[in-house]
């Protein structure tokens, strides 16, 4: 028993040395690989009548009482824990409005996406999908949800997410035809397959995500937690309820904020905020990050740990859309990630 | 630049040899994670008016048009790659109605999954969500798709998954209090966790599914694929149409078969169904299983590569549940099915 115990000390520190030792052909060494779900809530539905379904067809049909205690509102979270942990926390990435935990994995051109760069950097990531998205599932409307949801058209994004030139035309089926903004790092070529991540949202379910982001929370934070766009608000307002768990904050183009009376709460929470280009020149973005800005400026003004803004531009780092993290330069914009991590001392 | 590439030799084989001999211990190592869509259509909408949309609260109104083209019926799929391959081909995993790949992740209760026990033994594993489930998204409906979706209780699939006892009562919310069958290894203390995994699922889908998951084998194949309950029909039907690229099928509790009059296109394709415990007394399954043996019949009848059928309580494992990879002897399960993949020759 004790030469076995050894035996697989030696074996651990070993495969370790050697895969630190031969990064650049490293595989991806994982010690585990996992996924569960948390949070959410039972809903009961009654008065409705019972129905006959064939599943499958040839099948034998299956009674389906709809009448019942449903399951909704939970969340989806995948991991993956490295062998050698150089994060000195988890690492939890929250993907932006009509989008999955997808959004993290493979660029749409089929590249290594922020996913993969920081499991090899050492962090622990959990990557969710948000309340009714993904893997998530979604719960019945209107008998649980009053309202639809919001379906995206391929052409939506092109310009909302500043990757064509404002203005009717930018978009167009043939990437060769799509008029993007000059220098944008999108790559078009996968614009096709972008837009199959999209999933359906509603506009209705804030209060459901983040409570189940606040649950996961509290289930493996302390942790730094990285959003994007819509997940701004979710990011914030999580951070504020849990200021001692949520260590340090990553908002890639917020796109909403956290509870403005009680921003002080965040006072003592590295936080940064990364936007890429084409700001100024966009209808609503300028407004947008003016937002944002403005509820960082509450927490700086509360004293403390001073919230930090990067425009990516003025760092020299041009082109980037919104979905920044499957821009052709993405992982330069996940190594200014990075390096701000290191610098808040969350790496070693 | 010879001696780098040297190096690289070096590592990478020092790395495997290494990870190979302390498989005890061993993290999961991957040459390769990533993920994709495939498939899919596009359809247009027209005569809707157009909305205004605020996605955030406090956020800038954006103009939604809702007419458009939409991307549809895309299928996601998630692949691991292990540094050292020992399956000859890639396996491809299908879940089962209403459920999504988080089928073959970890257990309702925490475990390691098939997902995990297959890429640790070396296969290179494609794990996707199928059409209109999970991270494939869905379309909207009445506009696109015809029909609205069935939703399941709570308790629905506790008898219909053959984890409780038939007849009113075997379910309750309380683990304790749930009255399973004698022997079940279904994890019932994971049973609400397992009710988190699942999603809406149509029941007019399945042409769009087949479609897409052939379109997945063109890209990904020659292969293994395996599959799960509704994903029998799907597996059989795709196999059917590329005999030359599904070079194994593994059926786990099928509960839709394939094309009857072209079941011979499968005659030289290895089959193997495999069936838990308490069929018998089930309402529905013996039905279900004569079905699927009986499609397997036709195909055996063909000549050439004899269909197997192995009833998993004959041969010693016991207590197993429709979810199957859920259950307590999840990996035992997972062994029958590496030993007859191994049979097969398509192990290295």
């Amino acid at each position: 028993m004790i030469a076995s115990a050894l035996m697989r000390r030696v074996c651990a520190v070993a495969t370790l040395t050697l895969l630190a030792g031969c990064a650049g052909d490293t595989p991806i060494a994982l010690k585990d690989m996992g996924s569960f779900h948390v949070g959410g809530r039972e809903v009961t539905v009654s008065g409705k009548p019972t129905k006959e379904v064939v599943f499958t067809p040839g099948g034998v049909p299956a009674r389906v009482d709809p009448n019942g205690v449903y399951q909704v509102e939970q969340m989806y979270v995948q991991y993956f824990i490295p062998a050698r942990q150089r994060g000195s926390l988890p690492l939890l990435m929250w993907h932006g409005g009509g989008l999955t935990g997808v959004t993290y994995e493979s660029t749409p051109d089929g590249r290594e996406g922020w996913l993969n760069y920081f499991v090899k950097k050492g962090w622990a990531v959990y990557n969710s999908d948000a309340v009714e998205r993904g893997r998530s599932g979604w719960a019945q409307f209107p008998d649980i949800w009053p309202a639809e949801p919001v379906f995206l058209t391929k052409e939506n994004p092109f310009e909302r997410f500043r990757i064509g030139a404002a203005g009717s035309g930018a978009y167009n089926s043939d990437p060769a035809k799509m008029r993007v903004l000059p220098g944008n790092q999108f790559p078009v070529e996968g614009y096709d397959n972008f837009t199959k991540q999209i999933v359906p949202r509603w506009t209705t379910t804030d209060a459901a995500i983040i409570a189940a982001y606040t649950a996961l929370v509290d289930r493996v934070c302390p942790c730094v937690v990285l959003v994007h766009s819509q997940a701004g608000q979710f990011g914030l307002k999580v951070a504020q309820a849990r200021p001692d768990k949520v260590k340090a904050l990553v908002l890639v183009e917020p796109a909403g904020v956290g509870d403005a009376p009680t921003a002080a709460r965040l006072k003592d929470t590295p936080i940064v905020a990364i936007y890429g280009d084409y700001i100024e020149q966009d209808s609503r973005w300028p407004q947008i990050k003016a937002n944002g800005v403005r509820f960082l400026d509450l927490v700086k003004n509360a004293g403390g740990a001073a919230p930090e803004v990067v425009d990516l531009p003025k760092i020299g780092v041009r082109g980037n859309s919104h979905m920044m993290m499957n821009d052709r330069n993405n992982l330069e914009v996940a190594a200014v990630i990075q390096k701000w991590l290191e610098g808040k001392g969350l790496y070693r």
